[in-house]
């Protein structure tokens, strides 16, 4: 399989992590090898080689802040003229627009190119225009990692859910603001755990995507989007984040048998579909109350197994990049 | 796909009303379409037409406690006998024998017939020996059920956590118990608990299966074999159940943020698997603990994604019927 790596940050490395540890293993176990042809990266450089690059080198290079050389500058330029099977897209997330990764999956499906990617813009805004483009060009379009990272969520849902009708979806989908509101918990602050986190890398300078519920929002309208084929866009669902709550409301609700989690919801009401984030008080004997730290946690309802939680890690180098060597054993086992 | 339906008791059926509900919609999801050539159950008679038995039928005449007729009377002359692409395992659990299962397993898959099922007598003690001549005869050796019911477990590994090590897991694998010690943290005695227990089915007559570890013990030894590639018999490993532990015990825990859960574990030391079931008490922060009721739980420790924790019905008609759908279904897509 000849892969494409688009973005080579944080989690395009991770990736590479994996796919050079593992890739005895891979071959001998799943049947699965690889060549990279390609990385581009706006920052790291650009490489290219229709007959394989050396990954460990390019690794190397990036790693000591050098960059990757002969390849073209552009990724668009560079989708266009590589020869490969797979794009694995991992620039950075920008879910007001969904580019410039949304173009990049456009033009890498139109070629037949199946694509796996991690970014939650082009899935939150044109999940439904780009898995036509994918269909109609026989390409497959995989994306485990935009919710909840690697831990399994997505081919939880479309395989070993497989049969079931899925009614509902709620959970905890944003680790930052559930590390706050256990350290409000514990006794600290709004202000006191925000800093906390940021201190952690959890939480950026301007916080507000993590504490205003948009990438909540964002991945709450992914699964309304691709699980329950609806065409909501991220900013037409009632969001509301945690800043307006004290360390007064939390201790009241722990007192009633409940607490605080920011919980991302999608349900049916009739035919439609509806989504939402917002603060909400969960009963102490739901597992998603017991779900602590920077962890994220969904419950899926369905019309065979009842509730099936699923608690794991929602971000993260190697817990990304892995999600994307998921997609592609996915992919590999399809191929056969 | 031409089905087969060894053992017609709550699982079977349960199974049945899942195919008859879900016929049209699986045919149309995934392409899935079946035909029910025989039905055998020792208490509920045997029905068997190559062409294709009336499932509805069938069904309403073993509901209204009638006899299924026109099929052999013994199970295994029936397998013998049977033109059908899958046996559907699910006649009773003997962890001691793993009879009469084991030997309905053997004759189907020499025959080259796959077999699903939700029996965790063959699969505890003959994982290695069935699971060799399936791979001989090309037949596919499936068992979701065996472990959690329909919660994704067994599939959540191979499929959506591949490429994954499996390190350790861990967890809650006996309903029974876990509502025992529920009602226990809530005041109540051992034997009151019981009692609830046994008045709501969830726990029978003669308790020892459940409340001396040994289905919990089962579970373990299957998740040893089938993950880890151990050759452990179910009574080789150290095993306690719950009739030691007191209300004050219980309430000790509590006081130090600990809980009580019946654990089952499975780990490695060195290259040698170890497995074990005991009460231990695990940290209220932990996702197990927060676990409640008749509900089970596994957290799978892995080298990618560090923990997931699955949360879900361990048991149950619908459920664990949807444990032999979802391995048909994966059945279906391999064919493909």
């Amino acid at each position: 399989m000849k892969l494409l790596l688009i973005g080579f940050g944080t989690v395009g490395q991770g990736l590479a992590e994996l796919l050079l540890e593992k890739k005895e293993a891979l071959a001998k176990q799943y049947n699965f090898k690889y060549t990279v042809v390609g990385i581009n990266d706006m920052l790291k450089g650009s490489i290219y080689d229709a007959k394989g690059i050396d990954l460990a080198k390019a690794l190397k290079t990036v790693k000591s802040d050098k960059k990757l050389t002969g390849g073209p500058e552009k990724a668009l330029e560079m989708i266009k003229k590589a020869k490969a099977d797979v794009m694995l897209e991992a620039t950075y997330t920008d879910i007001k627009t969904g580019e410039p990764a949304t173009s990049h999956i456009k033009e890498a499906l139109k070629k037949g190119m199946h694509v796996i990617t991690t970014n939650k813009g082009p899935l939150a805004l044109n999940y439904k225009t780009l898995s036509n483009i994918a269909r109609k060009n026989k390409a497959k379009f995989l994306y485990e990692g935009t919710v909840m990272s690697g831990s399994p969520l997505i081919n939880l849902i479309r395989e070993t859910l497989a049969g079931s009708e899925i009614k509902e979806i709620k959970g905890i989908l944003n680790g930052t603001t559930n590390y706050i509101l256990t350290r409000m918990e514990e006794g600290l602050s709004y202000e006191e755990a925000l800093k906390k986190a940021q201190e952690l890398g959890y939480a950026e300078a301007v916080p507000d995507a993590d504490v205003l519920g948009w990438d909540a929002l964002a991945k709450v309208t992914i699964l309304a989007n691709s699980v329950f084929g609806a065409e909501l866009k991220p900013f037409d669902n009632p969001c509301e984040g945690i800043t307006k709550i004290t360390a007064d409301d939390i201790k009241k609700a722990k007192a009633n048998g409940k607490r605080f989690k920011l919980i991302g919801h999608i349900w049916k009401e009739g035919k439609k579909v509806k989504a939402s984030v917002s603060p909400q008080q969960v009963e102490l004997t739901h597992p998603l109350a017991g779900v602590m730290g920077a962890t994220n946690a969904l419950t899926i309802a369905t019309d065979t197994v009842k509730e099936v939680t699923i608690v794991g890690p929602g971000a993260g180098r190697r817990e990304t990049g892995y999600s994307m060597l998921n997609d592609l054993l996915h992919l590999n086992a399809c191929k056969k």
